[in-house]
């Protein structure tokens, strides 16, 4: 905030402009970032990479980082990546920047920015490679949201023995998040083995009839277990509702 | 073939119906009954119950005892099954007639009729007691094609030690017929653990999105492992495919 | 369990049946009423009144009171909520029934019952009395998990003043059930005023294109917020999740 | 149409071919543009850019502005805007272009044209800088029919008080059209606080199921308030209803 | 409200009770009517009669008599029409009752109630017998909300002349409510012929695919024409837009 | 045939070879050509252009006027045609080629081909310039088999007094083939206006819900007048089968 | 026309009524019956049966033979024959009634009415016991027009040798309706057999997936040869497009 | 083995990575291949070409050889099998590679490989060209688990008398995968015809309405016949459960 107030002092914020961040509406020539949200909600506003130009995403990524402390990327890919940590490195230097090639998650943490610690685990299960764009961006929310995140991945239900090694690590979670394309078995596998909450998190993948995640939701929606589902590859989604029930379980 | 035969001495039946009748084509009132179909493709032919008066049902259930020596009724109500058996009490008093309530199967075999007998073995698996139905009628046609038939029951996915329990029977099939609805993962759990051909049998039980079935189809269509499936609630075809595999088996 | 064993000493029920139900299988003549899943699970298992007769849905309660203490029946129409009364008042005269007509949940405790008790509130918030039905299954559930439930009714998107009014109600709850049907805005506009999970329940109200709950359980899947959803009129899904939370809360 | 008989005059089109465009079917080598459809109707004709050569559109929007005096070009890129501006600068230099970059549209009024004026007012309301595209198109078309427009951005559902705020804004219109995405209940919770007609207009953002569009077209058919609806991102219609309104209000 | 104030200092109904009415949440036996609604969006509040008891349809029209001096109940069937009618006749027999059985619409107005009086016309228009109710419900809620109504029946697409005789008709209103089930063509046709802002309503006739008003619903949004609609059957949606335009244009 | 028996004679065709090509199964590297399909049907055979290389496509071609006389090919772009053009010039000197740019249809027929000629007439209209691929296809068809084909284009919906104009050319038809999209309302209203066989035939116009064609689909499929239909943008298919009324009333 | 006259003179229908009548407006108390649909299109009308009382439909079907010398019922149940065959006993003595119980078709020629004759014959192809009501529909219309009508019934794609059979007959007509359930492959068979146009009717028969007609509609929408189809049991149309196409043959 | 226990001893392959390979979880940088599978199975594990990068799909080659001493590829490009040909060639100088171009289908066996041979014939049907891609992978994986595998190409039910030249082949098989698009008619032909399992194997052909699969995966679940089916292109999974079928035939 600091930041901000000198930039109107120096004149290259208009005082207008500089109401309106701290309101939490910043606008830059990119879009609009809500930084006020987190404090509304307690979910970090992530940026979604998907549709927008490398300098678009690195714009936007700045001003998060400017306004909020933080800046979340999600679904960028290489050339986005290169642009926002290039952007970083010169408008931010000292803020600290996690890049993951694998689900495209861009995290970056400005000097003063204190992320919150919660006092609970939020595991996120994936059967193969291809969940792991939405299982990494649910991981990622949940982790910035202040959760233990713990991965637990290679869990298909066509080897049943997988899961089964992993039930201690399972049990051990305050929330689940379970990834799965094609049939979409594996959260109603998990959800049979442990007391936890488990939100379904359905993958596109698969083709043909019930392809793009379709089996996948609505096999988790008629599950004959308890569990509750989110959008096909809504990897943010599912990863904020398990990081509300960390918060709620460490209030 | 006998009785036909003096009931056209008897000028009971037209030499024309009657040569119908032994072409395969026998017509009574209520329908048409395709008595050739087994000969052709060694699949007995099937009244299916629903739509047809108790009287209807009963009549075509006759007249297959009488030209094919064998009924077999499926999706029959209350009423249609006391009128099966009280028909063909008065026409075939020497038949051996099998009700089945809770899948609403009826069989009948004429006195001189030989049933075939296979050396291979059906599996019939269930999740629970609302898949009875269609799993009945897959179990009773592979029955009546000439399969043993081992049934395992109550075996869902959202307690896998009752799989896990069932193991050596799964394993010890030619085929296996595996019936589920709502998110109908039981199939691709079971085919994960077996080399057995697995024919997936979705079950029309679910509401909402996904319900009646669909949800269990395309997951079942949509399988991380390999397995063939059938429309919902075809428990005929897929006991008969089962059937056609154990004959393969036993050539 | 005293009455099974002496059950079992009177003759009245096999070993091998009392070894089953002692198991967590216990069958009666109408189905199968699985003891075991509260202790697997953490969630007690209901009866669907849905599809059964009146006698089948009473014997049902009646074992569920015998095998685990307690028996919760939903979708109950009068005649079976009247069966239900009756034969718990022969059987166990001594159990607690409580009867709700509106949302048509049997609930019944045994003389020797504990019922669970957490330290945590759910939330279940409808937009009218369309709604009553499954958030009355989610509030019964929830409740039989231990957890406080607050009820808040008759909030709708239309009337946007009502919702502020609850706004301190609902932000007191540690996980929100919020029922809508038509066009399900409820549970986002819920959504961005509190920092609770919130599970959307999406209810089979309105006709026409998107009608039987599609488009409410569609809205929820894109909410421009965060919340998971359950299935189309799956009131006993969501407040079990509701109670899942509360449980890790209480933990 | 001075320029037209001229232009008969000076043999640079035949008499047939003034005829036809005099009667409204203006035909030039990329299609045909309809100049008699505004006298019919009331509602401009527009020249959907999409799908057509940068050399198409442009030459299309010189015939329009030759014929009916204007041309509305909608759904263009950056390289269709060149070319229509480069072309008009050529055939039309004294024509008065405005290209709005965000929504597409591109408006060229002919030196003699005089655009209609009516005493009513048009409320565009956006939620995000996604609904730019049809929103702009919306307001466009009204303001080319005649209506003031007042455009009313980024209030969204999952923040409420920016809607409260706007509440006089939106009470001083004749005509609403409200756009929105994802589960498209913004026009729904606009109805409930105003008295004025609302058109929504859903937005194809969203992934997923019910994504593109389709879950906020089926929440405003389902909406629990009064509203019509257009189809997915078609703020043409949706402005030229508005206008339609407009010119009811003003005669 | 001087009745109501009456049954209060008379013991019938309690002080808050009386309250919540006045404040527009009159509660009866039968659910909730919203005597507010009129006053806040200016569209009278509409009884459903699908699903209803006769008595229950009954006792909210008497409520609504009572706490806002009109009842309209939409989708009645002849019994409860009697109901209503007896009802009435018992708890207000100085009300006046109009009961349209084609549409299933029933009206009544207290004695003191002041219908209001817009000086604007709606044209509702219907292609054949089968778009009687839902066109029914779009004229009794316009003409209640002040419109004159002008019903203009029996134009198919299938038989232009018929539409062509009623063009002056067509072009004398200020919005028109156009009904049409099957293909759906009739709004398009209409709103090629008149300037008035078209609603299109679609009607749930037709079998088959497209059939339950789906072809009439994606025809009219995909129009060529401008026109604006709403969901299948959704007559009183429908009226009460073209309502609410006309009390913009009297404005 | 000649041609064929000759390149057996010189050794450039094997025997086998050119028996199969006599019995209609002419292979080539691309694919395989059938040319006994126009004697056994009627209907001449089409190679389509869509997924095929220029190379593929003009080798398809070749063979095709080099064992059935006369190649068409549907769905070519540029370079396709260009392709096709410069094969047949080389291979087929003295073919007669016919290319059309805005259908994407080519038509080849071998110096030594008679064309069929029937005495009937096809009429094809469309409503738009978007029509013209289809109905393109459609109008070659019909040619090709011997039909006069008359082109009635530019009679909208929106306009009926652009169809009224063309009353006579439309009731002069045997056939009338009626391509249109969004809506697709035309061949309704032709139908109601006509007593000749309506085909009609969607086109994949129009986006949102109900786009590609579907809408226009359903609501032929629901028209209210009497018309058969072909699936959406299947122009060989509607022109051939226009062709076979041509060819049944010709007999 | 004489005997309406008569009721005229007598007083019992008023000149404005006989004006409409004449007209082909024919109003009575249970709908509409468009006498002039036959002279406009060659079409005869029909009345539907299906959701009329048995009343209704009697009374529909005596103004047809009164206005329009014919009737024809289609889907009518045994009451609703029962009843027309009354009423036309006791209004229309004279009139040649046929009633066919199969398919629920119910026509009456008056004593002075002249059944068209065309030198023309189509042929409707079933393949099984249900599709008896749409194919004896379209049979029936296309008899009703003039056509002579060749049934050829029980050709089942599971029995190609049936199919081969009927060759003979197949091609000996000038157009075809074929009609099939299920999978709908039988269409595509017989245009693979004839040069005969062929329409396809799809039967509302099957269950579960692609059920109620849906996959045998897009199956013969998808046909790999050439056909129309008309929607799912819509045997009046087929039967309505045969004959016109033998009105085209005969003229 | 040997290869990997030496790749251990030269400290190439950690300790840790030769166990989770020996176990089955061979993993390297472009994902994982699980050469347990087969051993759990009888099903050999297959790598996906689609979506990966030529290296990737080389290196997972290079690794299946390696581990399980096979590498299957499916649906590969040219560019993949150019990758896969160089980088088997070094790494695997002496291992058998068999590249299917039409098919896209690479096969590759270590030197010490032993393949499987069973005693069994699975035969794969296709109609035309089109089906090449799955009935290739079929082939490819059937006989992968040592069936032998009989092609029937070419046998359209257009053209039913090819159909019949082959029944002979057909009926020589223990299983039959039988490949179709469009409308997917053909395994219900063939299954009339033999009594062999026959799986359908659906082929995303076709555009429009049931186009890309939809209407052939319908049309044979619908099938009047008994047959199984998989998924749309889904040829890997139909060829592998006719290889579980001939492995039970074998046993």
């Amino acid at each position: 905030m600091r930041e901000l107030l000198e930039a109107v002092a120096a004149g290259e914020v208009s005082p207008a402009d500089a109401e309106a961040r701290l309101a939490g509406y910043a606008t830059d020539e990119a879009g609009r970032f809500d930084a006020a949200r987190e404090r509304r909600r307690g979910v970090p506003e992530a940026i979604l990479g998907d549709g927008k130009t490398p300098a678009e995403a690195a714009s936007l990524a700045a001003t998060a980082v400017e306004t909020a402390g933080r800046a979340i990327v999600t679904r960028t890919d290489p050339d986005q990546r290169r642009a926002i940590r290039d952007r970083l490195g010169e408008a931010h230097p000292d803020a600290d920047v996690t890049v993951r090639d694998r689900s495209g998650v861009v995290v970056a943490h400005g000097p003063t920015f204190e992320p919150p610690s919660l006092d609970a685990t939020v595991g996120v299960v994936t059967a193969g490679t291809s969940d792991a764009v939405p299982a990494g961006e649910a991981a990622a929310i949940a982790a910035e949201m202040g959760a233990t995140v713990d991965r637990i991945d290679d869990v298909g239900v066509a080897a049943l023995t997988r899961i089964v090694d992993q039930l201690e690590a399972l049990r051990a979670t305050d929330a689940l998040v379970v990834a799965a394309g094609r049939e979409g078995a594996l959260p109603t596998v998990v959800a049979g083995l442990v007391d936890t909450p488990v939100i379904g998190l359905p993958v596109s993948t698969g083709y043909g009839h019930g392809g793009e995640g379709e089996a996948a939701l609505s096999g988790m929606l008629q599950s004959c277990t308890v569990l509750s589902t989110v959008n096909v590859d809504a990897g943010f989604v599912a990863g904020a509702q398990a990081g509300l029930i960390a918060r709620a379980v460490d209030r």
